[in-house]
């Protein structure tokens, strides 16, 4: 009998289930033992290898949660608030864990996802990458060390079919910049400079935003101050990262007590 | 007697009148000979060299540009616009040559100086660095050779207290990689991005601001294509440096026909 | 009957052969007819397809390179010098086009290639990019603008597993650079700055490289001059890049005149 | 009565010297009451203002350290290490504290610089920005947070007449990350690499070096693991940045105890 972790994909055939069926297919310490998609998807009742144009599985695609759910130790899931919502509470019947990538909740969202965390353990984060994660927590270290004569920027660039700006990414560094000085960043937020801005105002935390080609995504914060610049950089150099993040995430949570955790939790940073 | 190309400075107590004096001050082919300032300004009448809290040069600072401009071979100007336009008639009428390095001029404006042209040679230029003016010329030329699935973003970094975005030699920068490509700036231009905006439209020029602390100029003109990026950089290191290029402007001027000429006439581009 | 051009791939199990396999896949233009390996490998007399992992093609690997080579307009090879120039002489039996990818050639392996030439087209190049082929072309034009008080150097960045230093892009670049000044590279190289070097010989060209991770390829060319900074830069996103480079030149050599070609040939640059 | 701290600086006709007195001259705080030159200096006698080409200050240049020393509260000293360790003895007879920015101590210097910290304070830093010295304690950090799947490189670049390579600042971010991975960074140093290398060595910290134009000082951390890149940079913008450091160091030995401090000490990091 096999040791590896029972691994659950939902949103199987979409760009980034397909990235984390392709990672796991390379790990020697977890199997996809499950594929989910909705009802009515071309792949529902067809074997998930040739679905994705290789050998035969096994697993067969199906629009059944629970079921696929119940034979696995863990669901990664990167799909959209409403779906995520129902899985959490597929999973929470079937005493799977449950590790989240998909973003866009609303507070309502997320006080419902919390009821699940009693039940089973759920990992969540916006950005899965160790990098990112332990970029956020420097910013907010290096922005509470340095005085108001440091301006802070956070500069992002991502590939031409992103439609959101800045990024969720560039969202949550700004967030800890702003944290680490004790301000609200509502208040301080600097967003689509352009025109006759006036000189920038002390305090405010600023956002730049590139767009084009494949960029995978590269996040810049910067701290600009009586001459000098110390600059925070994470560049993603392949989208496998986020899968990657995901896979150590649900090895993380084998055995873990019920509870929501995020990835400096899985992380131990 | 000396060989020495004789220089009047407008503006001379600003910030880049300050650093032009400096600058000429350093060259072993020029003398700032004339120094001119706005009526009433605490300096006229004074010695320029101890206004300056050096020693005594015998220049004295005027508020009569006429006869600075008589007794010099070229004017070095950065002020604005509506003092440009009477220093561009005064230099006319003693036949000095003008170097302008003055920003923000109307069509109006750039009417009324070139009807001094036909008197004078005048050299006008947003950036007067040589690397500034390098680049719009590659800038143009790759923009010509790479096909519409490049997207291009002009991105450029300045000091807190610039009160423009984006730069003037930034949107220079677009408006080359507009030509390259034969379309019109205004038609493309993509600025302020922020919220949800939706995949990029393909042939946008993108531009994003970056304002902190003491950054002398940085631009970056990236063309982001199927797997690859190029990217053309340029970064002031010292704000000495338009100062300079203004100072090789002016000692160009010398013997030149009267007319209007850029950086790319001086620099032979 | 298919319109697709037939493409022949040489070492199709190694890592640019799959590559190779995948973006021919995807291209609407071309097919892959042929897939040969050295003799004894494991795939001969297999289905291509199946060897990959995915569904049959009716491909199968050879080790016979002229019966392959006979069934296609051109044969794509990013194999080593001894096995390509094997591969040249068998594509001018059967008068196929050949697209060279291969480095590390001597000047008599060059020699002996240059024979082929009289017979089919030939398209060989260090690097398939646009982008990098672009570059080449505006280092050297820059080198050529720029006087010597702007020092030239070229940064190179790879993944940890590149076991030459500077990179063979890092050189034709630098090569490009002494080309536009009129030197010789071999005069001014300097390689591997450590310890009291003592100040930087002016015209020198510096190399410095940065290894780690899994970079795909970096190449920065910087021009410092007095106050300022070009630089000309290169990233590469994805691996497939190099491979969608070899196709385009394979699809630019039907119906070409037998020649020696490069890629600012098949770019018409 | 003034109740601006008092400041000697040694070495006052040098480059740092100079930065030091302007930046002085600058502030609200203090005010530079001696001038120390080697004896035989031109300046020696002279009046420092004047020297300067500027307005008389009152303060004569002399080459009697001690005389110089006794009149203020602090000695700001950016020589050499024979000269620093006479500044010193001078200083503990005088009590007056002493902030040293020479570079280049032997051990054994050290020890003997060791010795007067029993009877006044002595700040001693390679590097007096606020910047660098956050980005030494950030890097010891996330080395210690990453493993050794993250591939450590350090690459700096300054002007062309620097003769050392790599500069004391990289040397010492390589120090901080060795110390973070718990290692000894002349077992793992990877310096000057150029051929045949082979691929890198995990484990190995790799320093790279760029040399050009006026570059005030760049440096980056690079960590690049599998899929991604942090980057840790820091720029020096101007070259008051460590004079600004250096007096910030000065005002803070104000009433400080006997003793050996650095930076760290001085920024409360």
């Amino acid at each position: 009998m096999s040791n590896l972790a029972r691994i659950a994909i939902t949103g199987a055939s979409g760009r980034m289930g397909r990235m984390l069926i392709e990672t796991i297919g390379q790990s020697d310490k977890a199997e996809v033992t499950g594929a989910v998609e909705r009802p009515g998807h071309d792949w529902i009742g067809q074997d998930l290898g040739l679905c994705l144009g290789g050998a035969e599985t096994g697993v067969t695609v199906t629009d059944d949660a629970a079921t696929a759910f119940a034979a696995a130790d863990v669901v990664i899931d990167f799909t959209a608030p409403a779906a995520t919502l129902g899985f959490a509470s597929a999973a929470a019947e079937t005493g799977t864990a449950h590790v989240i990538g998909t973003t866009g909740f609303t507070d309502e969202d997320l006080t419902a996802l919390s009821a699940f965390g009693g039940d089973i353990a759920i990992v969540r984060a916006g950005n899965m990458s160790l990098g990112v994660n332990l970029l956020t927590q420097i910013t907010k270290q290096v922005a509470a060390a340095l005085g108001p004569d440091y301006d802070i920027e956070v500069v992002e660039a991502h590939h031409n079919r992103k439609v959101d700006a800045p990024s969720g990414t560039a969202l949550m560094l700004g967030q800890a910049a702003a944290d680490g000085r004790g301000v609200d960043l509502n208040e301080v937020s600097d967003r689509g400079r352009d025109g006759i801005t006036g000189a920038r105002k002390q305090g405010d935390i600023g956002f730049a935003v590139i767009r084009g080609g494949g960029i995978v995504g590269e996040h810049d914060v910067i701290f600009a101050g009586p001459g000098e610049r110390l600059i925070l950089r994470h560049i993603a150099d392949d989208r496998g990262l986020f899968a990657r993040g995901a896979l150590t995430a649900a090895l993380w949570t084998l055995g873990k007590a019920p509870g929501e955790y995020d990835m400096l939790d899985v992380l131990g940073l």
